[in-house]
């Protein structure tokens, strides 16, 4: 039986390598990378599709980081609060506004923070350090005493300073952030490139599952998978086909199957039929059209997992039990669905931590649900309940995944171990 | 001048505290908390406004946990692969079929992973431990011989098992998440109560501002902030009214604030013109319907941040910095509109990092942008150039903030120290 990896591995296999992180991937057979050309607000979450290289300097000129007057900093040489030095105001700088004057020595220009330096100064006084107001509204005086010295270029910031012109400050493959908007609306850049958002098309199988909104009658039960796995995948950045439920039989599965071929998906995820079961039909209907690369992975919970190709279409067979479908998501269905989105590689997101008590496994590399606090600094792990792939409970009540590495029958407490934070 | 906690105190109280973190949290003068009733497939993401109560059990009747056979469990006893044990097969139960058949001892039915366990029987044996066929699609046998014992109860899932009838699964003030929303719809809940999103109107101040498709002329800068806290703001689950750019004058000031409040906000953010420059208007025209609590935190960077209340409606002016107001909303805004939208308070955000290297402050509680990696199971943090308080590219690449507490003015390398992963 495969192992996780060898799975994951087999999985991406599919998906075209990126060559580097800032390259997009494209599944083969489906429809490619296309990009969009998307205004700035639209474009939060989206993954960029070019290198933005900055077409101004930052800050675009040289300006005043206080409120204060600018002046020649050799000017205030020896000033002190009982020995003020008197200079004559010539201009009255807001910002937004730029000025033409000239300042000469012995004189300076009232200034507000963030507007132009003028030519001929070159430093900043804060107004806490004269005796000017600090009343909005009030107007430039006519001279100013300022009680201390300053630098030269103090209270500037140079033009350049942050960013310069032709420097490179978000890379393709970047998922754009709250921060990486307001950087690109000061770059001036309202049109943006972004990669189109993978196509998920989403079903379960079953002639025992039911909708949400049915009467529960007996025997059957209602469909979790399609609401979890819809809402993982939208937040991982897919737009999502949802499909509904497919019976126990093969002419029902194949109909769905093709409706997703037809909506263009780039990958297609149902849940539960690819199990040993006398009516488990959706490895055979794949078979019909395409061909199964694995149909069990060395894993608990979540053996019956199966990968392949329909139509051309990359297809992943995910157990029916809800813990187990959430689990095979985050473990084969992600990563794939990252790759395909053109999306640099997330860093970070495993962790270790200690084990809050002793654990029990069968040796297969296994995903337990747990809670992880911080305590004097340090992770602690903490499984929620009882681990049957059906619990959908203790999966709501965890914060965190903990995995047991293939080979491991039993962990002591206070044993180190990799989670991923949910 | 207040610290970040006294102000931060401060700006809660006016915001009705929370008599638990199961109730929601409202605005003083503001329209108070509404409460929407939603489809399931909508609330991925709101706050749930009433304790959810399982209505029926999880699993909601014994069930297989295996495709097998189920049977009396005495009847295995002793059975190997040289002396199996042959029962007579009565009924073939599909998962979603519900039987009548009662297993008497000797006989047994064939049965699916998830389908109902029929009166009589005790226990299910898997397929892998009979003499029959794994095919989809085959009949069910007439006799099955077993070859190994097995225990009473084994393979079966109980009724009530994950979740008794009775039982509060989710508690009011929870952000619904993906599982979440599988367990509602396996619990039948199709629709449910959640708060309404908080309204945040926004607008920047400034004659320098420009919106981002304007052509850049000298003196002006595009405004960044109406972007990143907009997102911010969004990503904590508000729903934003964005109200554009107000130049430096009172009447301007004054017209976008009245749109906030004809439009219904629960709490409006501005940001740059708090400061103590003389086209400062804000704080001005605020007081002229309401009052400013303060206008000054003792923080780098941010220090000129101003709290109060106009026409009622809580106001936040942020700095003028992009970084500075960035961290104006995560440090001041985000508590209240978590506060404000009944969420019970997210665990887990804060984390302790060691420095890579040794830092400098100023004696103010400063928030640094910094990168932190996980190095042999410790976090590290360093920060990433220049710390100006208009330098976004350093916050762009950082995915942390790092927190230098009040009254320091320098940590060594390898200090403990706070930080917010971004």
């Amino acid at each position: 039986m495969l192992t996780v990896s060898e799975a994951q591995q087999r999985i991406l296999s599919h998906f075209e390598p990126a060559v580097s992180h800032r390259r997009a991937a494209v599944a083969r057979g489906t429809n490619g990378v296309e990009l969009q050309t998307l205004s700035l607000d639209q474009t939060a979450g989206r993954v960029l599709a070019e290198d933005i290289c900055a077409t101004i300097d930052l800050p675009p000129f040289d300006n005043s980081s206080m409120d204060g007057f600018a002046l020649h900093a050799a000017d205030t040489r020896g000033s002190n609060s009982s020995n003020p030095v008197t200079l004559s105001v010539v201009a009255d700088i807001p910002a937004g506004n730029l000025s033409n004057i000239v300042i000469s020595p012995g004189q300076a220009a009232r200034i507000m923070t963030g507007a132009p330096i003028p030519a001929g100064a070159d430093a900043v006084v804060t107004v806490e350090v004269t005796d000017q107001s600090r009343e909005p509204g009030a107007p430039a005086p006519e001279a100013v005493s300022v009680y201390q010295p300053v630098q030269p270029g103090e209270n500037i910031r140079h033009r350049g300073d942050d960013i310069y012109a032709g420097s490179i400050v978000l890379a393709r493959g970047r998922r754009l952030c709250a921060q990486d908007l307001g950087l690109l609306a000061m770059l001036g850049v309202s049109k943006l490139q972004v990669y189109r958002s993978p196509r998920l098309a989403i079903f379960s199988n079953g002639d025992e599952l039911i909708p949400v909104e049915a009467p529960l009658i007996p025997g059957k039960i209602r469909d979790a998978n399609s609401y979890t796995l819809s809402i993982l995948a939208a937040q991982a950045g897919a737009e999502v086909i949802p499909l509904g439920i497919a019976a126990d039989e093969c002419a029902a599965i194949h109909k769905l199957l093709d409706l997703a071929v037809e909506a263009q998906a780039d990958l297609i995820v149902s849940s539960a039929g690819v199990s040993v079961g006398a009516y488990d039909f959706v490895k055979q209907v794949v078979e019909e059209q395409g061909h199964l690369e694995f149909w069990k992975v060395n894993m608990r919970p979540g053996k019956p997992l199966a990968f392949g190709l329909y139509r051309g279409i990359p297809f992943f067979g995910l157990p029916g039990n809800p813990v187990s479908a959430f689990i095979g998501f985050e473990v084969f269905v992600r990563p794939a669905l990252e790759r395909l989105s053109g999306a640099a590689p997330l860093s970070f997101t495993r962790r270790r931590a200690r084990l809050a008590e002793a654990i029990d496994s069968d040796g297969r590399e296994s995903y337990l649900r747990a809670v992880v606090t911080e305590e004097n600094g340090a992770l602690l792990a903490r499984l929620t309940g009882h681990q049957g792939s059906g619990n959908l409970l203790s999966l709501v009540q965890a914060n965190a995944l903990l995995i047991v590495p293939s080979g491991v029958k039993s962990l002591p407490a206070s044993a180190e171990v990799e989670i991923w934070m949910l």
